[in-house]
């Protein structure tokens, strides 16, 4: 059966089974829209818990596969075979479970960190290059409405020129030693082995650092930062305080942690500009704050007629209804289906200004790990990370 | 096939085609938790438009009927037939439609006002009961999960003695005269022929008026009312503000605006007790407000662990993952969904406390509109509503 | 020595000594601006603590005074006497005190309920009127710098036409039954005899309804009032909600509670006009909120450059230097100094537009707090209040 | 005349004449709880603009001077000499002035930075400690009720082990180059000469920094810093990032800014601790933002009767009744009142664990802005800030 034509797209999964909330998360924002059928995936390590929570997903039996590897043969042979795969596995297999998807042409949404060190991320990100598969990375808040409209401002000089930024993702989620108790993903996010050191920069600072380059449209020249482990104990960095210099020479901060105790989920940016200044925060996500040269405040909401049309076009029910963290998230995949589609069919693609974030974006969020923990065992000292050496874009 | 043991409910739709807005919603609504397949249904007057949007939302042809009656007949007829209907036409044509579908055994969730009169909504609610099918009415606002939180605390008692309430739906979506222009929604809401006379209570106020005897579990045994028109030129009420003496004796206020200039949505409670006191407001739906007697402030979350059931368990991504409008629709398809689905196994019923708004409530919100003009009427005499003369429940 | 040319006023007081805190608040209020010393005055009822109470404030002794009529005689007959006497006694001496300074052509600031008939107060105002001294009611709340610009902002039209008005003094001061413990101040505020029966709406409605006639330069033509006791065994009234039409026709709502569990202060305004609507709380008194058609939310700050001249005259620190309270009271005491000034020194009146509530202000007042109880006695009926049968200003 | 037993004390002041806002809130302080009578004082370098300044508020001829030498001299001479002066006149005449007064055996409220080098604040230190006069700083957010309140928090250990803070002071008010034009103050705090080049850490970030010492009761033992100029063309610093290690290890972060483009005011701290955390910002001074381990956020409100005697002591009318900027500054001298009158009169000394900031204060702000300088000049490296080498206390 041909898909040519067809709206929606072929999906499929690879992990998110059992108690793994990322990969719900996932199905939440494919489902939204009405964009994708879940089709065919390995939802497990052994047979039979896979091919159960298969069947509570309506994945057919005979597209429910014993590995990653049997899926991306047997899929890439079918006529209606997938489209893309979500990859919701443990970070460290991230490499592995990507490659086999792209060097069958099947594009891949790949959960950050994409890779565990640059030179694989990066080498994922030529692979995909090469296949004309496309590479994804969710950094999902990015795609809420208020955040694009605030990136549509700066773009649109609505600020002057960025002289400083500050960005947060300070969450107390693990403020406490939950590791040492049954919190299963506590455990393995502060394990040096799954999740590296500098766990908390790889968890949450890379989040932060995108929403810094997605709304200002800037990337970093240098940095410095200080790991901390603050909770007694834990065996990973749980704090980190970045500075940034920017490509237009601006300076910038960015702090992320995993304990910062009473803070629900702390992802908050605020960039000044000469003429105004933008602040959006996570608990709030469905407005966004402009400030101007006379302290004049102005809360903007989304689904006003006023606004950008990147903010309007994923705005859903309108003006007073407020929408969340699954419709941000299922903005990513509208976004990405549009563009898978537009592959499909070998129409002009839909990638525009503002998208989707891409295999480069999770290859800098490797590199600004990497980054950090240089910075950090030289004392702080001023780095210049990998990606300031060579142009980056989607 | 039978669909028994099946997670799944099979469901259809009358109206919610082009342009209306609410016919989306419980697309949305019915999708994001994936317990309900879309395969019947009448999407327009005309059959060719009607095909093409069943088209694009994957309802097979022969399954797309002409008119309701046809629906009904045929659907009751399969062994797969829905086991529910979405009706989102205009009012006045809910009763025939519904009436259709819950004679013929098949469960409705019927937009509010149920019915243009008690007489009729009383009679839909008679037909209920008696076929065994569900009624139920989408008053959203109850099902987010911080109004079940503030539900539970009432009952709990952590509140004391309720002593008064303040309930609001004020939004400026009408504050201008938009009837005038193209906008089709304020052209039928501002038609008395249509909408009623008192327009804004029908459309806003029921809402406010459930969601207080929601979060209170009282009734209301006697009401005032006041309506205007706000904006000039209007044909119908934009405005009304109503007194009310709750069943404990406690008196109460609701304002329901479709002209308060500037406000995005304008829904909040405020509900007095004699040792607490909670705010809730749409703007900000995932947090509780619980004021005490020394007059601190505890801003409650959605996805703390230490809140009641009745809020977790309509919990989706957690704690700091903001959820919305949407996600509120879909908790009320949510609850309906294990109702229907334990009636179709012929499993007890799932009913509960705090459960989603059924057809007296739909029928109680007709009663309320009514008594509100006949109050009007009498210059705002006191007056008490047709359900103040009767044990009412769900 | 004659106080001609002299910046400062000489005040004297009756009443204010122990434990009233509204006397010292006073006090706080004269001092700020250097523009009052304190010179005379009636602290007690018994000398001894009276001149005990002067001495420490600074206050000459043989300016101290057995009652007020020694001290309204004395005064009188200095070159150098009082310009102006604040009234800080229990209600039912208002009256007495107040005509005994005006008779002797001595200004007066008199604490509302200015009496506890409106025959009475009608008849101070006469008295005041034909005496040439001023007669000052401290409806502080006027006085902030952001509600003269709310005031100004719908007198410049910046809100088009008033379409509805909600305003509240809904404090939770007295959620519990205070009166039964030792609490001074809420013994005599829930004693009918000396308090009234209806004592929150004068108490804390008077401060509510004076807000809304400033904001808007408009009256009230009819009214209707519920007075309820929520507070179990209570002697007075403790909550009333009141519906009125304005003077241009517009509907509005006032909600006067003491037993408002939880809650602060409570003194909060909305007016909502044809193109844009405010609104102002006490608990954030240097910010106001404005809202436009867009559903844009503008807040704007004490301080900013753009604001109007009647906010930034009374502005001291300036922006980002918040003024609360005791700076409201003290720019209702600054602008009743420049008018004395004016006065005693033969210059040209001060008064403007927006300038100190006066004596008529307290008659409306007191106007007010009987049509409640009228309406109350009659089941709620519209009544017609008696400032609506007359041209009423200041 | 002898002054032992007044509860009123004898202020001077030299400079605060035209145009010098600061001299302006001294006054307004020191009126609003009558403990100081301003008597004696240089007003403005010449003579009859000094004269005319002091006519104008009150103070006698006699004892306005041409210079504060001769000031310092005829006032140590009087019996009812000055008790105190404040000294409010451009930084770099900080020391003389302040040196003049002490060595004559007069108390000191000197406004930071102290003096231009620590050496000379070092010095001034001294002369105080020798005189047995004191030496005052009014870093005045120390002073408000919820701040102290804070602090007691910390002390007695409601938020565990101090584990992060970030500590803000980042204003808009010179974010354009406002010393182009005629904006006197923006001159002298944007002229090297005059502000130093770490113009803004003198300005804001010693303000910040004594907060983060005061709230917390911890010491930096090392800093790095960077320091920018956002705006094209200034001369000095207006914008520094600092990371600080606090003296129990903690890490933390202040940024201060005078160039954050909107914002009022910007002071803020947060202050993460193992079991709590708190928020305080000076947009919103008389609340304190506390949120536990649980994601639950509290709100205390100054007024309410559950609060440390720290914060009830500094409360005047009482919770509901906001308390502003001038209210802090009235802190802060009333606290000093207290310690001059006990020294004056020979009675115990009344300094408490929470009191007002002294001479070390200003010191440590001097040789805080030092380090800053330092880390600057050596690439953002840590330093190890003066302070640190010597145990400092009040």
């Amino acid at each position: 059966m041909s898909k040519h034509g067809s709206l929606r797209l072929v999906a499929g999964m690879v992990g998110g089974g059992q108690g793994a909330d990322i990969g719900k998360t996932h199905r939440y924002a494919m489902r939204l829209d009405d964009r994708y059928a879940l089709e065919a995936g390995v939802f497990g390590r052994d047979g039979a818990s896979s091919a159960r929570i298969a069947e509570s997903l309506g994945v057919p039996a005979d597209r429910t596969y014993r590995d990653y590897r049997e899926m991306a043969e047997r899929e890439s042979a079918r006529e209606d075979g997938v489209d893309v795969v979500a990859v919701a596995t443990p970070n460290d297999s991230h490499f592995d479970i990507a490659r086999a998807f792209l060097e069958a042409g099947i594009s891949v949404v790949c959960e950050k960190p994409l890779t565990t060190d640059s030179a694989s991320a990066a080498e994922l990100v030529a692979i995909a290059e090469a296949s004309g598969a496309i590479l994804a990375v969710p950094h999902c808040y990015s795609a809420y409405a208020m955040v694009r409209h605030a990136a549509r401002m700066v773009r649109d000089g609505d600020l002057g020129r960025i002289r400083f930024v500050a960005v947060e993702h300070s969450s107390g989620w693990a403020a406490t030693p939950l590791e040492i108790g049954e919190h299963r993903q506590a455990r393995w996010r502060t394990d040096p082995d799954v999740a590296g050191f500098p766990s908390v920069v790889g968890d949450l600072g890379t989040h932060a650092f995108h929403l810094l380059r997605y709304v200002t449209g800037l990337e970093a020249t240098r940095m410095s930062a200080e790991l901390d482990t603050l909770v007694p104990g834990r065996r990973v960095f749980d704090n980190a305080t970045v500075r940034l210099t920017l490509s237009n020479g601006a300076p910038a901060t960015l702090w992320a942690s995993m304990a910062a105790t009473g803070n629900e989920h702390g992802l908050r940016i605020r960039v000044f500009g000469d003429t105004a200044s933008v602040e959006w925060r996570h608990e709030d996500p469905h407005h966004l704050t402009v400030r101007d040269l006379d302290g004049g405040t102005t809360i903007l909401t989304q689904g006003m007629r006023t606004l950008s049309e990147d903010a309007t076009r994923l705005t859903r029910p309108g003006l007073g209804h407020p929408e969340g963290f699954l419709e941000a998230f299922a903005n990513f995949y509208r976004d990405l289906a549009d563009e898978l589609r537009a592959r499909r069919d070998g129409e002009p693609t839909t990638i525009r200004d503002l998208s989707f974030p891409a295999g480069r974006d999770g290859l800098i969020g490797v590199q600004f790990v990497e980054a950090t923990a240089a910075s950090h065992a030289a004392d702080s000292a001023w780095v210049v990370p990998a990606f300031a050496h060579e142009k980056v874009g989607i």
